[in-house]
This record gives C-alpha cells, sequence and structure tokens, in this order.
C-alpha cells in the first residue's frame, strides 16, 4: 500500500480496481479523483504492489473471462462473481456518477456528463499538442509541428474552453451559494467538477506562463475561484497532499518551455 | 420537409430536434443514425428549414433560458415547458440510448456507451488526420504533415481499433444468432452498433486502398459482416436511400488520394 495511504481507507471493503499505467496521473486521474471525491476505498494496482503492472498488461493481452480492451485507464468493479470490467474514461466516470452519487438522477446528469466529455475533450487537445503529427513518435521528432500546435492551443482552444466552463460557473453561481465558488452543475459535488478541476491542473501545469497572463487579464475569474475552492475541499487537499498524487512527467500534460508563451 | 422523408414520420409528434452544421454528415450523423434505428419523428433543422441554420447560430451566440453551449450537434428534446438541450456526440447518445430503448437497462449499457465512445475517439483521429497541427487552418496549409499523420493512422490506428471491434462482434457471435452477423452488446441492435457502423462507412470513405487492402488479406471479417449486415436493415437501407443522408465533402471524414494508400 503506498506511503499516506489514510487508515480510514484500508478499514473500508475495497470496492473497485483501478488498473493504469504507474506512476503518472494521466487519464488514470479523472477515475482516482472520482473515487476520492467519493470517499470509497479502491485499489490502485499498478501504483500500490509490487509487480502489479503484470495484472494490467495481462488483462490488456488476454480477454478471458471479459470483453477485449483497448487501453487503460480500467476499472474493476469488484464484490460480483464476474466482476465488471470497464474502460474508457467518460464511460468509467459515468458509472462512478451512477453508482457513488457523483451525478445527479435527474435530467441534469446528461448534463454532468457533457461537462466531463467536455473537459476530456480538451485534454485529449493537451496532449495532441506535443504529439501532433504520430502518437507513436517521441515529441523530439515533432517539435516544429508541435509549436504550431501549441500557438493554436494556447490562444483558441484554452480561452475557448475555459471561456465555456467560466460561462457555467458564473451562471450556477448566480442561482445562488454562499460556498464562495460554484460548482458546474447544482449544488453538489459531482464527476463533472472533479474532471474540470484535473483539466485546469493540467493546463496550468503545462502552460504556466499563458494561464497567468489570463489571470492578470481578469479573464475566466469564477474558474480560478472553482480551481482553487475546490483544491481547498478537504477530502482534494488530504488526497493531493498524499503519495496517492502522482507527479506529472510525459503524459499527457507536460512541461516544455518552448510550447508556453 | 426533406424530399425523402417517409410518410410516417410526417405523421409522427416530432419528439427531437437536431441542431447542426446543414449539408453535411458529420458529427451530427452519429445522432441522425440513433434517432432513425429508433424510428423516431425528428427535425434536422438546418437542413430541412429554409434559414434553419439561424437557429442553430441563435442557440450558440445566446445562452438564455439553457446552459452555455459550446459546439453542435445539439439534441433538443421537445414536449416539455423547457426543453432539455443536449450537446456532446456522446453525451446525447447517452440519452437516446437511455430513452429509445438503443442500449440495454442492465450493466451491459456501459460496455454500449464504451464501444461508442472508442468509435468516437476513432472518428476524431481520422479527423486529425488531415488537420494535426491546427483545426483553424486549411488542409493546404499541412499538407506534409497530414501525410505523416495519414501512415500512422492507416498502418496502425485503423487495424488497432478495427481489430478490436472485430474482436468484441467475433465474441459476441460465438455466443450465438442466426442473424449471420453479431451486434456489439447482446442480441439488440445499440447505438454503439449504429456509431461502429458511421465509422466503419467514414474510414472506408477516406481511405477505400487501404480498407481494400485489409480485406483482400482476410482481415477482420467479422467487422465487414456487420457493416454489410447493418446495410442490409430495412431502416438503414430506407435512411442510406432518402435525402436525409447526406454525402461525405469537407467533414470530418475526408478523401484525399494522397493520403490513401
Amino acid at each position: 500500500m503506498a506511503e499516506g495511504q489514510p487508515a480510514k481507507k484500508a478499514r473500508l471493503d475495497v470496492k473497485y480496481e483501478l488498473l493504469y499505467w504507474p506512476s503518472i496521473p494521466g487519464r488514470g486521474e479523472f477515475v482516482r479523483l472520482a473515487l476520492e471525491a467519493a470517499g470509497v476505498a479502491y485499489k490502485d494496482t499498478t501504483n500500490e504492489e509490487e509487480n502489479g503492472i503484470r495484472k494490467l498488461l495481462a488483462v490488456l493481452k488476454d480477454s478471458e473471462g471479459h470483453p477485449p480492451v483497448l487501453c487503460p485507464p480500467l476499472l474493476k468493479v469488484l464484490g460480483t462473481e464476474s466482476p465488471l470490467l470497464l474502460s474508457q474514461t467518460p464511460n468509467i466516470l459515468l458509472y462512478l456518477g451512477d453508482h457513488e452519487s457523483l451525478s445527479p438522477t435527474t435530467d441534469d446528469k446528461y448534463l454532468v456528463h457533457q461537462y466531463a466529455l467536455t473537459a476530456l475533450d480538451l485534454t485529449n487537445e493537451a496532449h495532441n499538442v506535443h504529439h501532433p503529427v504520430s502518437v507513436s513518435s517521441y515529441y523530439a521528432d515533432q517539435k516544429p509541428e508541435a509549436e504550431r500546435a501549441a500557438t493554436e492551443f494556447r490562444e483558441q482552444r484554452i480561452p475557448k474552453f475555459f471561456g465555456y466552463f467560466d460561462r457555467i460557473l458564473s451562471r450556477n453561481k448566480a442561482d445562488g451559494n454562499d460556498r464562495g465558488y460554484a460548482y458546474l452543475v447544482g449544488d453538489n459535488l459531482t464527476y463533472a467538477d472533479t474532471t474540470l478541476w484535473q483539466t485546469v491542473d493540467g493546463v496550468s501545469f503545462a502552460f504556466p506562463k499563458r494561464i497567468k497572463e489570463m489571470k492578470d487579464k481578469g479573464e475566466c475569474d469564477e474558474l480560478w475561484k472553482f480551481y482553487e475552492g475546490l483544491k481547498g475541499e478537504a477530502w482534494l487537499a488530504e488526497y493531493l497532499a498524499s503519495s496517492r498524487r502522482k507527479e506529472y512527467s510525459d503524459g499527457i500534460f507536460r512541461y516544455y518551455k518552448e510550447l508556453d508563451l
């Protein structure tokens, strides 16, 4: 078990197993944040078990007893005879939304999914910035193309997406709450919030100067309030301080000085 | 109303309004196919109404009475006082799955969503092939990059994704049916099937020589059977012969000779 794993989690029955590449936040982070927000016990196998990676590779290679799998993150729902094995980040989040109260039961649940999908779209675009031409080649082999892609991402895509979320938060805040910041849908935390938070965190890591510029210009104020507000919530503060949270490295969100402002 | 719209649809109450860019299949096509498969009456406003595009532009510009909208396709669920306005293709499909029996009510519904999301991922990659560096620039401004991206797409991505779907179909077929081809999940048509069908159709349009090569080599046989089988189903055959189906042009799936084999 990872250092920093709180005792309360160890005492609970493990309900879910996350299978993802070890040591990086990556797309697994969207799943981790939802599980952390729900306060549910889970096992992050490749990070917590020696040779845990072998379990992931076995599932990817062999589809005995479950439908074929394309790529991680994978979530195994434990506690049944034939455990459900889910893939596709938004799909895993949808499941957790339905089963761990991270989504409303009304039609608003489709808004939650919509916003999570949109944040994940920006995440994919952030990855395409450093790998515009080929996902199987190195960044070094597509640097000039990455610089062109980064210009468009910084100047057009970040403001487009962040502006959109800022408008949603401003509108929902106007509906009234005394928290000091808004959630995306209604007045309860959903997986849309945890997904947007990770997206803002990752984009801020990869493009710090561009984000500072937006803040200095007073753009998307409601979004930064949301980001800081969520960061201060007990569940997230505890998680970020733990060793369960991995540092950014060669994953989706990368810092290359030449791609920032 | 479009020419070729069948009389039976005109007689039904219109339950949904699709708002999407006119004249192209695009991402709207995944929504159209789900609506057609469900046999539900809908209005494809920008294609059926003179100046229908103005309605789409108004919704994109002004968020009076509904949450802000980032981009089409949009689905308006009619028949209630404040109609639900949904965006994000997989989210619209999720809604139609839940409300129009295009998805099971068991946990298998998460498999349906997983497969639809994966087919849509390949669709996004097919778009990135001709626009690897910048979505806001012309193809002509990124031709050498597009040729590099196309090589990887043809050689690695198509076999990876189509092979995955072929394995799912083969596995589901082994469970037994006398249709001659399998659906992705269980024994009923779902929005995963309609979404995969459109993806195969679009990729085959954009890369005809590559697809012919795969067929000649006997790769992904179960997938082509699925594709031809679905194409022969009455609802799809009728739709494809109607003027509601638009021709491919400058959308997601484009035919550039130099990007194919």
